[in-house]
């Protein structure tokens, strides 16, 4: 393992996916990976992009490693596959997406599957990061599935959290993202060759100032990838959101908060493994029949079955 | 705490409304409270509604109301609010859904905000539905906020999930919840006024031939809350899919996952407890910083803090 472990911090982009994949199946070996990789990060600029499923993420994102191989940073990218929970089929792979800079030097690509239980989602995806930023990527770039809590999961892992809208995608949908748009360090109107990006640019502005004053204002920037325009400049707005980070109360409150939720994080899906194994070695003993013939109730069960592993 | 039960238990709507209130916000006797509901419950018809944000959930779930009402059936409603995570604030409240009915006798309708943690919300409203099981109602109507992880976890919690869709939210979106698909037992092409209900509904039918036979063969059902049609149809179906569950391996099955569950939502939110209090401890003696310098790893800060509270 220390083979393959000098093999991914010295660049090999094989050695670096096989990593991602033993700490992604919880192989025995992954937390002992995780151990090694954590002294070396710390260094990257973690950067999600988020934002509704058909807002051109993937383009864009796309758009992104171009501008900041330009600068002559090493990127790595976790692109989340918006796959089903039940058939942990993935729509699109890789393969698929983001071809141009695949197989560049200095690019290296990744997709995970958005499959999991016991926030095991944002664990990887976290996880594949920290190897990242541990290998030399000066830039993480997280693309999300753009549903529901991975988008808002992001701020655990992300240093600056960038928000992609589109025109014409309707208000309703736009709107429930409430809690998203409190978390964004920038927000780039994609696609904004189309007609209604100056509406969605002011409809930003507008709830930005409802959500009153901080000392980071959110740029809002617009982005066509069709037209290869803005994104240099929303490039950098986060390299400018990176150095403010490093440099403010706000920067180290983020940092420490999110070592917080990776210490929780870590508990929780220990404590969910002895918590399955305990309740797998009652679940044998018939007492599925006691609770659905409401013999017992799930509370003293659970009472009992804590009162075994906790000290 | 007994007087309350009681009452509750009578069908005196203020005690039910305490009584999740007190569950919801996890107060001391919570657990005791839970014990106690616990095997009376068992008896309803739980419902989930789910669709995304803009389908017309809530005025469908108000014309259900009506109709399991017309049968002579008690009905008790949790609808989730759409609370942002972060400012808690609830966009809905429940005075302002379902108003038509929200005074009639033998109806009980309850908001809960969708804010929580470690599960918190499945949880919170499993709980609610149990409080209402064991109150009295013969139907327990949840709607779902439509987005996210709270759409597949009614599954968790529901006997049968409804999942409504609309003609016109575009294709990306609606695909995007293939997860959702699979787990639907009725689909419900909702504001089938208007232009393009058929063609959903066909889309809904292709998509299940490609998920494969099951033995309930899930309905598609068009209704129109403008023009007051199908809800007595989409009442039916779910009657008949309630009666499918009690006679059939598959209702077996669910229930008895729903019941592991239910333990293992139980487990968790316990051992959290414990874990947070554990790490909290830890916090004082400046780990955060330890960790932000990379002295030490949250890896085996998390194994030390393990093998504290677990035997």
């Amino acid at each position: 393992m220390d083979k393959l472990l000098d093999r991914a911090f010295n660049g090999d982009p094989r050695a670096i996916g096989r990593l991602i994949s033993l700490v992604e199946a919880d192989a025995p070996n992954a937390k002992e990976i995780m151990r090694q990789v954590y002294p070396r990060t710390g260094k990257a600029h973690v950067i999600g992009i988020t934002g509704s499923p058909g807002a051109g993420k993937s383009t864009f994102v796309d758009r992104l490693i171009a501008q900041f191989k330009a600068d002559g940073k090493k990127v790595g990218v976790i692109a989340i596959d918006p796959s089903s929970p039940f058939t942990g089929g993935a729509i699109l792979g890789d393969r698929l997406r983001m071809q141009s800079h695949a197989l560049e030097e200095g690019v290296f690509i990744r997709s995970m599957g958005s499959r999991g239980h016991l926030g095991g989602v944002s664990r990887a995806t976290h996880e594949g990061a920290l190897i990242l930023d541990a290998c030399g990527f000066d830039v993480v770039l997280i693309e999300t599935v753009g549903v529901g809590q991975s988008e808002v999961d992001i701020i655990k892992i992300a240093d600056t959290v960038c928000l992609v809208l589109v025109p014409g995608m309707g208000d309703d949908v736009q709107i429930m993202k409430a809690g998203i748009m409190e978390i964004a360090d920038l927000f780039v109107v994609n696609k904004a060759d189309r007609e209604g990006a100056d509406k969605v640019a002011a409809d930003v502005q507008v709830m930005l100032k409802m959500l009153g004053q901080k000392e980071w204002i959110p740029p809002v920037c617009l982005v066509s990838s069709l037209k290869n325009l803005g994104a240099d400049e929303a490039k950098d707005i986060m390299k400018r959101h990176g150095e403010y980070l490093l440099n403010s109360e706000e920067g180290k409150r983020r940092r420490y908060n999110q070592l917080e939720m990776e210490v929780e994080n870590i508990l929780r899906g220990d404590i969910a493994v002895i918590a399955e194994k305990a309740w797998n070695g009652r679940k044998e003993s018939g007492v599925l029949d006691d609770l659905a013939a409401r013999r017992t109730d799930p509370y003293t069960l659970a009472g009992n079955i804590m009162s075994e592993i906790v000290k």
